[in-house]
């Protein structure tokens, strides 16, 4: 197994992107609950993700979604962002919240329709040049909730012609990332529920259209893993949704519910080249809605990095040397010895060699902030999935 | 296989109770869809159920929750109902919407907290004494989003402790009955989230403590119809709440995901005593997101009177022959009969001949009804889980 | 809806490939129950599959499996195979039995075994010009058992490699057919586990290269109609392995676990032109384990032509107008309305008119066969899969 | 958090009882590969897990398999466990291998084969006698594959009648040990599917009946760690069945597929008194398809040591802290805490100073007990589950 101190260069380059939404209130249809210091507008969104950036040094770009994010000056907000040490990253689209979508937005049969959600990712690529990021991220949440409700192969050929419509308006440096999901909200048939539908659709539109794998997407006993890797050859993975689920798209801590799986991921990603390539973004994508949102997101990121850090150790040769002599019990042994490596105490002293908080949890709970925004953000209305 | 002549006494007495929230606002946590005609209070919401039972004479009592259809004077909500042909049925508690519900209620570690809660269930039992209805039935969203969150094992000790105070405050003719779901709004563990917890709970509490079957609360795979057939036998089964889902706990129309799924429910129903016996509730537990409330409610309870149709056909002379003789193919072929046998017309013609809509569906089209109320109940708020 | 009339012009061009291992014994790992009268030989397979078609005709073809149905004269195997009304169909490769294939076959990183299992495809392949016949259909269990034990990228890159010299190896009117299955026998990882992957290795080998969708293989929740339609949208539907389950791979009867997805299936399969289309087989791939396989055989037909007239009755017009107007519960209607329908006597009526029995299993418990291959059929060893 | 030191006595205490099976060929119902070496006699399987005990000092007890393990003389295959340092344990029965119970065995209609599984039953109670240990454990094959082949609740009933009879045999000192499964060999209804229906029936026996846990035996979801702690509430918990699994009941090692929720399994054994508990009995049931066997069995009781050393190594007054002033996040560090802990240099250090190998797997590997059996067992059959 390689030693840590083999690891650390390539540890250097990690990156996780944060999601704004995150900062905000979320929670279930039965309930969502409120925190003190939520923050009421973008602007103290991104002053929550530079926090976590602050203490952890791994998170130097927040997405936003639109209209969520939506401000009169996107310039300002970046220049916000650039001020507290981070950057804005991904433009996520939303056509789901608006009552003109309830049957459908990229896909629905009116064309009227059509051509507003298509507008609204013409908006989302203005504000994408406008603060200079790179990738569209679209989640579709359109579909249907009863058989016969829709037409499951018309909407996809309307889909198609959405999508290029989208594609086609990109900037040469901008990137299309399609994200696809199992089920919720639409609960018969979601029109872009599997990876093969995702990757056949950017397949279609052009070398800038991506895929996003989200990991609490997909059917129960899905391996993800394999996805990674498929989507590496294939060249047509463009980001992660990071989060962990135990059911549907639960939306937990990333790495909480099965950090073993959250291993392997991040294997693939390392045995496909897509770890510390530009090509393949790290974003998390989760729903705090019961535990506190800044220090969630440190977990989180800190998950992610203690991860690939034993991803990084798995001794690659002994690996190939066990896979071929098909010893199933020492190729099996060589994997669950990086697994089970624990790489804390390391990662704590490298973290504070390079001026970082050695434990960014306990620093920044010492930090007083959660107190001062708890204090300072007093009236106005806290951000959530409807403002 | 019987002749639909056969059925009909049968038939007569099926009743099925209606959800009061049923016609309010419902979504998922992406959006909730408004509609013109919402009911704005309670009343309003026994008005349409009363409705459905007027072009169905299926749906004679319509169950409230607490606090959705809190009013200041229940028997006035109770002379309504009857006013309108209809009684008040089940009362449902709800300990899931309140601040102090974050971490648990009947399971929560702080007494003051349980206190809190179980005086609501007592608050419940008032009301279900004022209405005079029988049934305290208690959804418990309790549980944990991480592992670690809670004490698994001191929470049922809790669960058991709190349930106990709720039973002893039951009057005779009173019953309490208790829902599992595997999960939602909890997304790691849930304290009630399986039959044989429910079970283990009410078998422990006395005669009067009952378990309710949602189908819609079950994991992947899981045969609803053992579960009948199991809880009749143990004499266990208080009350359905039917829906229907693909995925989750998707709350669609009963019988529109999987209709030979509703056909087995209901075969064990009869088959153990369930039918046409007022210890077995049947209630319909559904969202109607995106459809028209009102007859999606209609709707919902003919798909329960055609397959109970279907089920009270089967020709269980012939099937229990075939089940004795090992031949599995005849056997199949008798209860796929059954199944396959259209009942529609039958039931149409039986429907006039008792004086109502021989098609509800169009009957309730044709009334005017849905024109009525989107123009009378302007202005006020309309109902949905949060009010 | 179209009246019944109207669709038999269609239900005449229905053919249904029968598999020769139906014939033949089946079971789980944990016991294989054998039955009087199982064939011992494909020549017996074959007169048995020319039975089912006798009484249907609805089967004019059986697929064969090598090496379970290796014979010394394929080009007798053939004539008999017409000699009883019927001819021999798809070849199915099989590369899972052979101790070689321990850890892997078209993926293994022994170039030594790969050419073996290519060689075993040649085989095949020579074996589908001698009957004349169009496809072979590669179902491949390679995969693996735990994390660790295989390189899944590098497997994939081996995959494509070895599809690649099986392709171009067909003649101009062959075709490869590479089938999908989530999981079993390969317990952690399955090299083709999904129809994304399908879709993109025949993609990428040229037009006569299709993805067959067994209806068994999928995740649980799975949308697999969606599937249907987007494959068919792809240009890559080349097949259907048809049956039914609850779990797993349960194998059963087509039409037995969930009628109302057959429906759903066969609907988005006329939508999409998949219905009377050469290009796209339906072939049936079930395990008789406990009920008799020669009316197994028969009953499985039949659940798909009588699904099929229902899929057809659909009032397409209709459907379309609702869905293009939002109403969700007259969409369903639609829908429901053309499953409901009792095809039934209608469907024995025509085939009378045709000069086949109207109830096929009745003719065909009638005819004595099953006694006569049961007394006729001594000694020797049954057919299964293991010979 | 505990040192290590602070629980090495607990340690001591554990003893996991091996499945004589394992030692056997196994697979799937595509293949079940042979291995040199393989047993051909329960005696070499005793051999062979005493093998297991001798280099970890784990696995003082083997469970028998009736029939697979029929031996003439009892006394004597107890006394060559014994001569190799360990003893027999729990037998089990096996009603689903006979042809006779093609459609069921306690459950069948026919009262002669119920009768005939009763007295296999009876058989067994004998070993059990003869060779002084104390669990009849019944994993029952019963179900169905298709709707109507049986009635669920006369087969409930007719279940409940044999476990009577065979619950009543048993000597004061036995205990009747009842394990549920999902599904397979069954594929619609299983007899004893869940958790639920064990516990219904162990309940009304008495109070030497229990349930057994397989933690393979579950829908996908299921939180097993839920069951595990309401069971031993219950005091119901009779065993545990130890493997893993990503699909169905796929028998990997145990710890192989998802290492935490091994994890929180056992700190709810822990937490609700079933560690070191002699009426919990911790087995395997795995089935080795394509790894060595004997160093399966050897990693498997190591990963069931090493999980067992971070559960005991759990924080639980932080935890406890933690959980009631509603700190999730503090909550969950401290669970993951111990779960990261790397015990592994410790337990070696352990072992060594209990004269024990500190890598069991080397000192195992190094001995040539591998290549001795392989040399010595040529001839006779292997041990599978046929035999």
């Amino acid at each position: 197994m390689a030693r840590f101190a083999d690891i650390t260069g390539l540890l250097e380059r990690q990156a996780i992107e944060l999601p704004s939404w995150a900062f905000g209130n979320s929670g279930t249809r039965f309930k969502v609950f409120g925190t003190p210091g939520t923050p009421r507008t973008p602007f103290e969104k991104v002053r929550d993700a530079a926090t976590v950036h602050e203490y952890t040094g791994l998170a130097p770009t927040v997405a936003i979604h639109i209209p969520w994010d939506t401000v009169d000056d996107y310039s300002l907000l970046s220049r916000t962002a650039h001020d507290h040490g981070i950057a804005l990253g991904t433009v996520n689209s939303n056509t789901f919240q608006d009552d003109e979508y309830k049957f459908g937005s990229l896909t629905h049969t009116d064309p009227v329709i059509r051509r507003r959600a298509i507008d609204h990712h013409y908006a989302c690529i203005d504000i994408l040049s406008e603060i200079g990021a790179r990738d569209l991220k679209i989640w579709l949440a359109d579909g249907t909730n009863y058989p016969g409700q829709g037409d499951i192969r018309r909407r996809q050929d309307l889909l198609a012609e959405s999508l290029r419509a989208i594609y086609d308006r990109l900037g040469p440096d901008q990137r299309l990332v399609l994200e696809y999901k199992l089920f919720e909200p639409a609960f018969y048939h979601t029109d872009v529920p599997d990876w093969g539908t995702s990757f056949a659709h950017v397949s279609a539109l052009g070398d800038r259209a991506m895929v996003c794998l989200d990991t609490g997407h997909h059917a129960p006993g899905t391996n993800i893993e394999f996805i990674v890797a498929q989507l590496l050859r294939l060249g047509r993975l463009g980001s992660f949704d990071f989060n962990s689920r135990f059911y549907a798209d639960d939306d937990l801590i990333v790495g909480a519910a099965d950090p073993f799986q959250l291993f392997r991921i991040l294997v693939e990603v390392v045995n496909g080249g897509g770890y510390g390539n530009p090509d393949v973004a790290f974003m998390l994508d989760q729903c705090h809605n019961i535990e506190a949102k800044i220090p969630g997101q440190i977990r989180s990121v800190l998950n992610v990095q203690e991860m690939t850090a034993r991803a990084l150790l798995l001794d690659r040769d002994a690996l190939r040397a066990a896979q071929d002599s098909g010893d199933v019990l020492a190729a099996s042994a060589v994997f669950m010895d990086a697994f089970y490596t624990d790489v804390r105490a390391d990662l704590a002293a490298w973290r504070e060699n390079r001026g970082l908080p050695g434990d960014p949890m306990a620093a920044f709970a010492a930090s007083g902030y959660l107190d001062r925004i708890a204090t300072d953000r007093v009236g106005g209305r806290q951000a959530g999935w409807g403002a």
